[in-house]
């Protein structure tokens, strides 16, 4: 594990330099498209990149059991998750330059469908991103009675007396938890409540809980009347729940970000138009509506999951953070607006599994800021949430019309995936170049949903079926 | 990686074997309420067990880079995630006897909570469980210049002939891609349909899509109107979405289950009385239902995640996965009925990261029979889950009662967390066994919903507050 | 149509004196319960009571063409909705008394099961009710050229002085525009906004979207961006649109009441236990929630759909405000506890059609305060609505067994109608009650959801076939 | 009331005839557009069209209120809702030609934003639409001791054996209620099915009901295993429930339909450009996504709710009605492609009010034929809310542009509404063709969502402040 003092000489302690850092930099995704003669060049940035200053080691050594002891009850060994990269530029209200985001994921193509969506990105200027709003509800429910004094509890907790009470009580026993907002209301004999915190780095679902609970306890005295009995509720707060509400009042970092694509680089890049891209994104909307999924993105819940597993942070928030909107239309002048809204992203950069040594190594690959650093891990992640959209929606769209072409045309149907694999040949240099980043792997033939390997191989398809699977 | 060899030896051929084998097992959860003096049968109980037969050591050891090419692009090194492990006896269709579940996870305390619960089941005689049908989407759209013409295509797609015929092509690109039914509709010049496959022991999903896109292909020139163009969607298809309407029709493996726990039994075990968590669960609905959650369970979302990860399927896939219905209630005597029904969990054995040595480790420690091995898994996750919920909701209730009592009665209040530490006290005789069993890892003091290690101990407080998160 | 004069005769000015005033009445539910031979005491009755002092002569008379000029265009004449009438009793925050509420539908059997609820209601003491807030939204949409610029804009929205200025601006167009809340985000280059109004006494929705429009007109110079475009927007205000997010934030009026009703009046009104719908009011959420439906109510729409055509309100207003929550449980000892929250109860006593001669001698009929009608109304609306609930779950539970019972015991199973029409014969004196205090109608013989007449008749029955519907 | 005999002379036999008669008429809408001085040719129009010849009367006399015995309890009178019809051309796979659709409502405007959209269809030919299906469902749920006696069950009813039990029991007796589709699952110890009936004419919810009750007594002892308990349900039927669901499987009538209009056409008559239009509905998605609506139309609601009170259906069922998808987007050549799509449109020709006298005659100025009336009412009622959707976009589009330009040109900005009464000036003609058609009606001065007379006037706007509303 690196030390944090390595770590701290690794993070430019000013912007400035950092951005000049940044500046100087080949992008990942850029040097998979060069061609493999540049193969040298690429060393070179290699070598003067973030990747390279980081000590990876984390990620490829043998794990001491010892060290997860207080993450995890009746311990039996570790599985290991194999993490691939993407480098995506973010201009954002607290990130800026370009990022490496670590995706830990055994999906075959998900790496490279948001690889290819990040090169778009980088190409066209990289995401413009702010984050509106962070904070994190409980939601302590109280039972009386009768309506009547649950009416007059609930005009207490409307004091701004108690407001100031509860947020004085709960800073004294977490000083993250920073009430922001209270809301309340009755229903029946009961009294429901969310208490909005602002919890610093950390995502704070347990800090709120328990400042909630403590804070509560203390103050509950001072009611003019007291509830025969009170919980705290799960449903409320929508912890770990994918509940439509969260576009309403958000939970976690609001986040919201977009970039504007010339319609000439989307067909370079993507082999898709503009128009056809923002005419997909319409008409999913109508799908969407039909299943009523909760938000309205393409393969969201696929990249922050893989962020989530990597960084140490909770798998099973990808419920509530995958819940957004993604947005594909044309400007006045026939570009590319993608815009990409994620209002309960449910990420820190400390807490949980963000210490443990291979899981630090991809937070500190990523380099965030020191301060802000969640508002600033926030806006990566909603870049490489976009970078997924695109690729997963150029891969959608080119697929058939490719295949079809390519049918008549050639004796390569083979290489053709549902999801888009058409994309594959541009991707060899890529591949040539990751290999060459990476040392020791050989990035899939695929770049699709999310495909069992060898499934596409024509002349190994019907071998395959045994094998088929996802 | 143990030999497939080693493996099969592994697996008792005939079901009866299998169950006398089980039934000489003395459980990992009830040995957890043993007293420490009960080591030594303990000890026995593990080298009886399965955990003592299957080839642990890919959960061990180093990983080579090599082994994930195929999983992964632009591979820069592994994370490792640590495993808990829980049993619980499942009777079900398809799966019968006492399985160990690994939960790869980073969350203090999930384990801890799940295995609560499944202590309870266990003594309670196990969770009688169903597969009622299992299933994935895949969803084309078709476009036309008009109504008239979508109607017409609507019409042929209705035809038994045209189901017939994509079957039959479906079938010979993919083996498993089996047809069994066919929605479609229209909304002005498009026309939508469903397709639903049974896809053997794979997850499906590229299975269907692939097999749909080359069927329509094949059997598309015998439409009486060529769309203008078609595309494969994913929002109707639901991938990897929180669709409220998965309660509908399902999606995955639709897999329910209960279990009947004696009131006495719930006290003993989980120091709650059933009335009060048949109480909680129903004012919990009322709660979910103004959020608005897809599906109202507590932490199904974690304990799915847990598995996913542990397994080598997709992460993602909990979005879709932990929509469901988590029901306690009272039967006519006053003991506990809980039940969970999963409607669409997109789980298999095969595909994915499944084969990945360490992952393949975790899914040969459940020891899932050869025979719908996928059935069988399905029925075993409803189990972990079902544990899940009971612990949490216990939790979530006996909190601040214990708490208040304790803050009267001793100076030890700082071990009472908010989502349910109280618990901790009775697990230390587990917490020695999983020490024994596991021979390398303390587990955590905490047995709460998502907490940072160090946040309870009230001595610690005041310093912890710079470190506590999540 | 009766002169102001002669209606502010009628209300009695000092709440005391109203109070008593009703206090001296047997209700309209009551009388229905009596035996025929009490018809003298109830005639006295009807005399005394607020029916007879309104001039009904609006409600059956021929209408003059010219009187709806303002309300419609392209006249072609009315069609004549019969009303039906039920009494309830209210403790609320707003209204006191017992009053007399106008049913205007031609759904047989509708008015049967909200008065079979409100007489239990009644002989309980009356729903006890508090009004929380009520606000209507307007939602303005402002586009622009970059999502820099519309953070920019976003931050302006949020200045105190904003608000302020908005505020000023919205009251001098609209004195009743009164600017209570302001909600705003980004989405991308969009910034999206609710803006809470508090509009009196009137629904409200065109006032706020007249003064938003307005005001933001005024202030939109000093922005220091402008927008491109700005559109209001009706999706985000939920105008007529049966939101889910109706539950989080409310819209209209928000009210909750609660009766708590002995478990022996239960069983003797209803014919079926307290437990037994306790029972049903759980289960039906698990149904609901498969259905995903929006809020949780049984047939609010009715009752809601009822009242809004009786009093000259927009019936389409029925889809935001049947979103509620109904609740059955049991209190500890076993009596029945019902709550009923309406969140979104988009009423008012002044605008839209209230001032037609039917409509406006349906809402004389009710008899609301002067101060605060709007409130109060909400509280008589919820009562009934709770009334209806109550009626309508004792019928669905009954039928059955009742049937059952009488298909072995007698000859009558004929008068057993699916949703419960075995309460008809309890309701014959009712029926005759009503006969006398309308003097012109014979009520159906049918309590039932939605029957056609004559479905119910056994003997009827074959040749009722090609008649029945609905 | 007309009698049966007059009715059946007034429909035209065949359907060449019928198409030659509606083909000589001139349509109202257009007529609207007509300059004043072409009063006398549209006076000759009116009296060769269907609303000529059907007996208007009872939506002119006195009501008898014996009239109304068998659609309700308590009756007291009745309330008077006006009525305007608008006229809308409907090339359907059930209705063909020109219909005039009578709308009771009290809402200012409505009818007027509904014409302006009927007139652009009718210009652009009219609506193609097509009914996809019709079904209602019932919902009995089975409890049972286990989870093991639920599966047997389950098994049961998924037997073709009683499938065709339950069909020929339930035909046996209600004649109308066609099993068509039989739905079941298991969650823990019940058994929940959906049974879809064809009800022919009939809106059906009843029917389907009652013989689900009945049917289902008939065959419960052929179960191999009996529940403990059975009941009805609402909320997985989804009766009078704004479910989202509703968009999976549908309920009542399926219909779809779409129109094309020239650019140029939508210019003349809405003053507002196609590509404006498109791009409105395109954002409209996003916001009806954050608040999570049912569905996603604009004012689908209103018109709905006004035809269901016009023609005696139960204004209820506006909930489930309404629920649907409204789609306007470019073609290739860049004119407006409206598509409106309503899964579960409530509607019936027969059953509840509908033979009442007023209630009567609003269904016969339709003009339905005789054979399949109920899926040709549901494409004229998807014509008129089509119309509607189009008349509220533009008018909401519209408003603030011109009323900018207004408040520099003129001094009548005060005719300027928020919802769009812009048009008003243009609507002038149409206003006094109103006038003459109707004999007695001056239709509103507003075209507006839902405003209050006189609320525009400038000059008398602070005078109004008391009076305005809703």
């Amino acid at each position: 594990m690196p030390s944090s003092k390595f770590i701290n000489k690794l993070r430019p302690k000013k912007k400035k330099d950092k951005d000049k850092h940044r500046g100087s930099m080949t992008s990942l995704a850029e040097t998979q498209t060069q061609t493999p003669s540049e193969v040298e060049t690429r060393k070179e940035y290699i070598e003067a990149s973030i990747l390279s200053k980081v000590n990876l080691d984390a990620l490829n050594e043998k794990d001491d059991s010892n060290t997860f002891k207080s993450n995890i009850e009746n311990y039996i060994g570790t599985v290991k998750v194999p993490v691939g990269a993407v480098q995506v530029q973010v201009n954002g209200s607290h990130a800026n330059g370009k990022y490496t985001v670590p995706l830990a994921t055994t999906e075959t193509s998900l790496v490279g469908t948001c690889n290819r969506g990040c090169q778009l990105i980088n190409m066209c200027g990289g995401v413009e991103s702010v984050v509106i709003k962070k904070q994190v509800q409980s939601a302590p429910i109280f039972h009386f009675e009768s309506i009547r004094l649950a009416v007059k509890f609930n005009e207490w907790l409307g004091l701004p007396a108690t407001f100031e009470s509860v947020k004085t009580n709960a800073i004294a026993v977490v000083e993250e938890a920073v009430l922001v907002k209270l809301e309340h209301s009755v229903h029946g004999n009961c009294v429901y409540s969310r208490w909005y915190f602002d919890t610093g780095e950390a995502v704070g679902q347990n800090i709120s809980t328990y400042a909630t609970k403590e804070a509560m306890e203390s103050i509950l005295k001072e009611a003019p009347v007291q509830p025969s009995s009170w919980d705290l509720d799960v449903g409320l707060a929508r912890n770990r729940q994918a509940a439509t509400s969260l576009m309403i009042d958000g939970r976690g970092v609001y986040v919201t970000g977009e970039v504007v694509c010339p319609k000439e680089k989307v067909e370079e890049i993507l082999h898709v138009s503009a128009e056809k891209l923002a005419s997909f994104s319409r008409e999913s909307r109508t799908w969407q509506l039909i299943s009523h999924t909760a938000g309205s993105t393409y393969q969201s819940a696929r990249v922050i999951a893989a962020i989530l597993v990597a960084s140490g942070l909770d798998a099973a928030a990808v419920v509530e953070s995958h819940v957004g909107i993604s947005d594909m239309k044309l400007t006045k002048n026939g570009d590319l607006r993608v815009i990409v809204t994620l209002p309960s992203l449910m990420i820190g950069t400390t807490g949980g599994g963000t210490k443990l040594p291979s899981q630090q190594a991809c937070l500190q690959i990523i380099d965030l800021p020191e301060e802000k650093s969640r508002e600033a891990f926030a806006e990566v992640v909603l870049a490489a949430v976009l970078g997924g959209e695109i690729g997963m929606c150029a891969a959608m769209i080119s697929h058939h019309f490719v295949n079809k072409k390519k049918r008549t045309e050639s004796e390569t149907p083979s290489t053709s995936l549902p999801n888009g694999n058409s994309v594959i040949e541009e991707d060899k240099a890529g591949e040539a170049a990751a290999e060459k980043l990476n040392g020791d792997a050989t990035p899939s033939e695929q770049v699709n949903g999310d495909s069992a390997p060898g499934e596409v191989k024509e002349e190994t398809k019907k071998e395959n079926k045994k094998d088929q699977s996802n």
